[in-house]
């Protein structure tokens, strides 16, 4: 493998520090507003059924928060007798109080059970509920977390948590960060997990560099890797909750954003550079191709997971549709503003060709009549039928030929894949051939950047190249 | 299956008796004719050294030609001991005088030896060499042919005369007879062999159509089926020669026209029709298609199956450039005069997109670096590289797109099979899309049905359907 000067190196990581580790001044105040949020919060919630305590969570309570991103988890720990519903009320209007109490904005968030997002000071403020419960009692996903901060704080020491800030940082910029549906990559827990795993951050790069799916690291010491493959089929990586052996905490990490870690990995130890971590922004390239852009309004009151599930469900059905009908996908991708949803299809064209080859069956087969009787009378076949090696084959003309009008019709008959909470706002969508007037429309639209990275293709960590 | 009334199939075969069997005019024309080409011919061997007599052979003396194609080989045997080169100089020398001296027009031919094709009152007459020797101890190809004479002529009566010359016209309509490379079809030999086996016509359609390959029909009684699988691999119809155990009498039939045979049968049984005996002429479709056309002189002199395997070899290489560039080659054929060779390639369409898609390695492999490094930097990347699972891809623009284009530099750079004698016409080949004019042109070269035919698609026997 190719291996860059180690002082050129050392050089781009002490420049890649500045990017990655919070300044005393930003640390002072991600300290002040947690210590603010925890105070209302227990306050709010002081006296009330069920309720155990408040306590800092996550990155920060970790101390391993990338500067430029700092991110407050006061979760709050409910009795198990507590019912969900019940929790969630809590959590909702005691947890408004709280943020308003410190003057905080806020809005609601939806993941298993609703939770409050609040920003004060310019920092993100989360308050969630939790159960208090012993390991592997779990009752919402939530409840491992402050056995995570525990686990992880414990083996955490100053260089270690810059380690974490890199690789972290590192994930942010070549596009891998982030176990949400929508991205489909590596959560922060995962990170810390890999990092403490191999001992730094260069030395999880090395390790990484070499790695192929299906990749097992086991943190538990409770399971072989045979029993992990088995457990986690499908996964193609695999790390083991060391809080609880039958979770693989990598599981939202797709193949697609693995290959990519893997590769960049790669391409940062032959040629390390601080484009890693601040990519440089995608240009619109001058030639137009061949996209076709499908619009529609993003439904409200969803948790997120569940509006990315459906639009990539979506994008996913309209893609093979259009492979079905003889088009070439080449690429596609989604993305979201707070009001809109776009998918944006590459295709090798936008119209099809005149004629469609149609294969039949072979001609020993009893159905061979009736392919020949069918097709021969059809005013759409323009030569044909034919015989080639044993089988039939007929050329048809084509009634619909554009990608854009085929893909109307298949929303307007329901042909392709709406899944329930679309259902209304693909009604209403709008599907055109990405022009410089459907593009200058759409970056109006806050879609801009999106477009830009569409037509690049290159992951940002490419960019630079 | 299905099958049509009797009463409607005796109808359509007692009008193709009017096809199949020559009148009483006809055979009297052709018995005269053969008697006298055969006295001259005798007369112009006569006292010629290794020379042991003549004898009319095939059709003409099992008495098995069809209506309208009258023709009679007459065959001048030689001593084993008479050399190759010898032979054909008799047989040219002595052959052209022996057809002159009855005033027959006459031209050379060329097989395995070359022979003197003649024409007398419209009548087709072959003057060709054999060597007399004994089963199995075969010199040249041709010398098995009296032996199969005598084999067929021995088992016909009148009532199988009818049916075998049905079984020739029917293949002849259809467009499976002959066993030159050109067509890949059944000789006159085999359909022989096929009725005796069958004990008739539309026996013989019936067992066709339950026919799958491999289908072995061993007439040898000296193999078993396994044994005839063995020695003749990929002969999609196995034929044992009841002369030569070890010839296959249907080695040269493809899978095409194996097929073409069986879904006929099917089909004739289904719905019978003198359409089948004498089908409609192709006509030319209104609109125009996505085909090329590649004409170059036809090389004279050469012996015409290794002409047809020269000009078959060079558009298959052709079509699979062409599809590995990118096109769909959806049918191809190839057509001669006595001057020109024409080539049709019928494809999705004659442009390519602007972009291609090419695929890289996986990221878990050393050359991935190489790959990105590569593209990255190369002007004609339009997109990309990026990672979609496991590998990595790249958009580029191509450099040419078009099909005739892309053929003219292959011809020119040699980057397509150019068989040794098609060389020289290839230089100066034509190649162009088949528009308006360019058939026109072509047309005017003797290619107008062929055009029409390949353009309509359907083999001889659905152009009625």
């Amino acid at each position: 493998m190719r291996r860059a000067d180690p002082e050129v190196l050392a050089e781009v990581l002490r420049a890649a520090e500045g990017i990655a580790v919070p300044t005393r001044d930003e640390e002072e105040r991600l300290s002040s507003v947690a210590e603010r949020v925890l105070g209302a919060v227990r306050s709010s919630f002081s006296g009330v059924e069920g309720y155990l305590g408040a306590s800092v969570e996550g990155s920060a309570a970790k101390g391993t928060w990338v500067r430029s991103r700092p991110e407050v988890d006061v979760f709050v720990m409910f009795s198990p007798e507590i019912p969900g519903e019940r929790l969630e009320e809590l959590v909702v209007t005691r947890g408004i109080a709280a943020l308003e109490s410190v003057g905080a904005s806020w809005r609601l968030r939806y993941a298993e059970h609703p939770y409050v997002e609040g920003f004060l000071s310019g920092v993100g403020v989360n308050v969630v509920g939790c159960y208090e419960v012993e390991r592997g009692r779990w009752i919402s996903a939530v409840d491992r977390t402050p056995y995570h901060t525990a686990y992880v704080s414990s083996r955490l020491d100053e260089r270690l948590r810059r380690e974490v800030r890199l690789a972290k940082a590192f994930a942010m910029g070549i596009g891998v960060y982030g176990a949400e549906i929508k991205v489909g990559g590596f959560s922060g827990y995962l990170m810390e997990l890999l990092v403490l795993r191999s001992g730094g951050f260069i030395e999880l790069l090395e390790d990484a560099s070499r790695w192929r799916p299906p990749k097992v690291i086991e943190m538990t010491g409770e399971l072989s890797e045979e029993r992990a493959l088995v457990l986690f089929q499908n996964s193609p990586l695999i790390v083991t909750d060391p809080v609880d052996p039958r979770r693989n905490v990598a599981s939202a990490v797709t193949l697609t954003k693995l290959s990519e870690f893997v590769l960049a990995a790669k391409l940062f130890l032959a040629r390390p550079s601080l484009d890693f971590f601040a990519p440089p922004r995608p240009r619109r390239p001058e030639a137009w191709r061949e996209v076709i852009a499908i619009r529609f309004d993003r439904p409200q009151g969803l948790p997120v997971d569940t509006l990315w599930g459906e639009a990539l469900k979506f994008a996913r059905s309209v893609a093979s549709s259009l492979s079905r009908e003889g088009f070439e996908v080449r690429r596609w991708a989604v993305e979201g503003t707070e009001d809109s949803v776009l998918v944006l299809l590459e295709l090798d064209r936008l119209e099809l060709p005149t004629f469609a080859l149609r294969e039949g069956p072979p001609v020993w087969l009893e159905n061979a009549l009736d392919f020949v009787e069918r097709h021969a009378s059809d005013p759409l076949t323009a030569a044909g039928p034919w015989v080639d090696g044993e089988r039939l084959y007929v050329l048809k003309r084509r009634e619909a030929r554009g990608a854009v009008e085929l893909t109307r019709r298949w929303l307007e008959g329901r042909s392709v894949s709406v899944p329930r909470d679309l259902d209304g706002p693909l009604r209403r969508a709008e599907v055109v051939a990405l022009d410089r007037d459907a593009a200058n429309r759409l970056d109006s639209m806050g879609f801009g950047q999106f477009i830009d990275s569409f037509l690049d293709g290159r992951p940002p960590f490419l960019r630079a190249r």
